[in-house]
């Protein structure tokens, strides 16, 4: 058996998050049809992670095993015939028999919009959080900082999920403005249910001065859910990109 | 009676253009049904001109007669708390009794959008055309220069529509590349049926060596449908702004 990965870019918007479920739609089940029809097999899609509904990725990476024959490098062009001009795939490799697309992660890194005009913008309501309150960017950069390093998030995670720990180390936490756009982006080892958009939301508490950054780790240290912001909305997250060793 | 203008943005995909049709839905109604909620009155909706099926729009500019109190510059909030999230009023003004967003415009500026990757992508199918064949953007822009001034444009223009004459002026038609985008901006006094999205076509047999940059003023000038390239697809089609003297 081949040991395939494919990398896919994904407006989440149309689906009910990446895993398959009952009764709606989602990036998985599509990507897993879509191949079966390919390869005349029934194929056990591995993705590296969930996301949640109206969660977008442009980095996503899936693997499965196939006896099929179509050369790695002809299954973007075989999938994006079939696939729905939300879901593409851009790249197709074969790997070693261990490579696992969840597993074998060893970090990923999301980016989260903010988008600031006093309007919503039409083209940006599926891709951002409108927030349209003053933030000030500095406090942003700031709070973000105490992020930085190795802590137990568990004050930043929704229920609902199983984890062994709740220890994880973000490598970095950059934010910057570009135009009406505020972009938190973050890198780190692994991140717990929804905790890319409680930082966000908790960052926006900061730029709105409802926290003050240098309560942040204070805040962090506590483990209290409750001290941390609300949790932001999934359309302004996107999965940029996930790191293998 | 006031007269009242409004400034509009609209991602088209869902719609079957801006103006009312039976059995389909529009912008014009979409916005029309708002306006009368908020008024309690029936209002004839004047846009500054039809767009596609498909077709978006970040400075339509329409406007309506009102004996409501509502102020101008209340309506953006008041209708963007009805409309859905890909209809954004940005801009409500009070007008002088004769302007008339139709009649009143003395030009537009539209852009159009090809997406160059080998690949689509996820978040610029919905507002780009992708064409994954080279394009020579130096042929391109050199084809674009012999669109500008005034011509007989009426061989790149669809039929279906009366117009009281073909001829038009450009006041300008750049090209130009960021990343895997390339943006044709055109600006002029009025434009025919399609005339944009023929003009990229041809703009893009030009890119792509089917027409020579050189031929293309003789290609204007024979007047003939059959000699400029296709009509590019609606999705590329963007209004930017509407000029008014």
């Amino acid at each position: 058996m081949r040991n395939v990965k494919l990398m896919l870019q994904y407006d989440g918007t149309a689906y009910h998050g990446w895993q398959i479920q009952k009764n709606a739609v989602t990036v998985q089940e599509t990507v897993k049809n879509a191949l079966e029809k390919i390869t005349n097999e029934n194929i056990n899609l591995i993705g590296c992670g969930r996301t949640d509904t109206g969660v977008h990725a442009q980095g996503y990476v899936c693997s499965f095993k196939t006896s099929s024959s179509v050369p790695a490098s002809r299954l973007p062009y075989a999938l994006n015939s079939i696939l729905p001009d939300d879901i593409v795939c851009y790249l197709g490799e074969d790997m070693e028999e261990d490579f696992h697309a969840k597993n074998s992660a060893v970090g990923k890194r999301y980016i989260y919009r903010i988008y600031c005009g006093e309007f919503p913008d039409a083209f940006y309501s599926r891709y951002s959080w409108h927030y349209k309150y003053p933030l000030d960017l500095e406090k942003m950069k700031k709070a973000a900082k105490a992020f930085e390093g190795e802590h137990d998030f568990i004050g930043f995670a929704s229920s609902g999920f199983t984890v062994k720990t709740t220890v994880r180390t973000i490598y970095s936490l950059d934010v910057y403005k570009d135009g009406n756009i505020i972009t938190i982006d973050i890198k780190g080892n692994g991140f717990l249910y929804n905790m890319v958009r409680i930082i966000a939301g908790t960052l926006v508490f900061a730029g709105g001065g409802k926290i003050r950054p240098e309560d942040m780790e204070d805040i962090i240290n506590s483990k209290d859910r409750t001290r941390a912001g609300i949790t932001a909305p999934p359309q302004g997250l996107c999965l940029k990109e996930v790191y293998y060793s």
